[in-house]
């Protein structure tokens, strides 16, 4: 695989990287040997040239008028993302949305496995959820440092998670993802990603506010007919 | 309230809009009557001048060197995104995520009100989550054009997830948030977005890979003395 030194690829690049894969593993059923720009911007609804950059970034290079071999392209989307080796991470907050994360088997596709959750309810720590171990969030320091687990997930409230935080940074997690909806504060070289569902949401209902309003606006003109 | 007409909106302003109002929110705790632009960008570490463009597609103007009334500026953000009017929605798929999102009440506070969920699973069907009632799918269409339901959230698996949005299209939904990961073909008039966790995953993952393979490459300079 060609180490490819792109270090600082552009975040809605890297986004699409979970599309592209999930467009050739389909696209796999059927066997081709090699795949095109062309084909994977249709199939996406996007445009050929932005996919070709995109796919620039993972260090494979293309044929011209024959494109890629599917299966190099696969290996170069996934070492590129750092989805070839299984990562091991830990969850805080086993609520609804920790609940639902140890449970959607669908991160294990993509390098994450969520191996234990850590909660601080008593009503909670000692059983199991979806099959993974919940744990006191007193244990997680030394766990976290004993495993080398380097992946945390914050799926508890907004009230504690800056503590959660700080808990897994003394643990040695070095990424974050974070579920609770607010700005933490975390050292330099802890890398975080913010999942914010709100952030979705309003461009869904603002999109949907203007199309009323257009709606409104609109002469009405026999569209019973 | 001025009726803004912009209807296009970029995307990254649209979901800047939830932190702006959770900051606002939070400032309010100490009761200011203004809020300049630059506060706001100190406090979520952003540019001041962009701030200050969202904020304008809102209709909102402020005064030169005072800001906004902080009261009005939170109405302006709600009107504009939509939430100042709660709405109703139906999810279809009361699995883990399903569950999560039955169950997370912060939607209420952004203007979403999800009142029940639909499943084909018996064991799940006529049981209640989160105090949310669990009704069949075949209930769908008819439920959601008798109370003018406008918003779905599809929260099954990939394989039901284009005749889950043909039945939310039967009903007249009008704004679907989709967290299948797979592209629905729905007709011209509908609003879709995707949820995408993956793509956040990829973004996480490369820039721990990167951060280990800088850390790989660096010279030991005697970090432990």
């Amino acid at each position: 695989m060609p180490a490819k030194k792109t270090r600082n690829a552009p975040k809605p690049s890297l986004r699409r990287m979970p599309r592209y894969l999930r467009c050739l593993q389909r696209m796999a059923k059927e066997r081709p040997e090699w795949v095109s720009c062309t084909h994977i911007a249709e199939q996406l609804d996007l445009d050929p040239t932005l996919v070709r950059k995109d796919l620039a970034m993972t260090g494979i290079t293309g044929r011209p008028k024959t494109g890629y071999l599917l299966a190099e392209l696969v290996e170069a989307i996934e070492h590129f993302v750092g989805w070839d080796t299984p990562e091991d991470a830990f969850l805080i907050g086993a609520g609804n949305m920790g609940a639902a994360l140890l449970g959607f088997g669908g991160f294990q596709r993509h390098g994450l496995n969520i191996v234990t959750g850590f909660d601080i309810d008593p009503g909670k720590v000692g059983t199991k959820i979806h099959g993974k171990e919940i744990l006191h969030i007193d244990q997680f320091v030394d766990m976290a440092r004993r495993m080398h687990v380097e992946i945390g997930i914050i799926a508890c409230g907004v009230a504690s998670a800056q503590q959660v935080a700080d808990t897994m940074v003394e643990g040695g997690i070095r990424a974050i993802w974070n579920f609770a909806p607010i700005k933490l504060q975390i050292p330099e070289n802890v890398i975080i990603e913010y999942e914010d569902l709100s952030a979705t949401l309003a461009v869904l209902s603002r999109k949907l506010a203007s199309r009323r309003q257009l709606d409104a606006e609109a002469p009405v003109c026999g569209n019973d007919l």
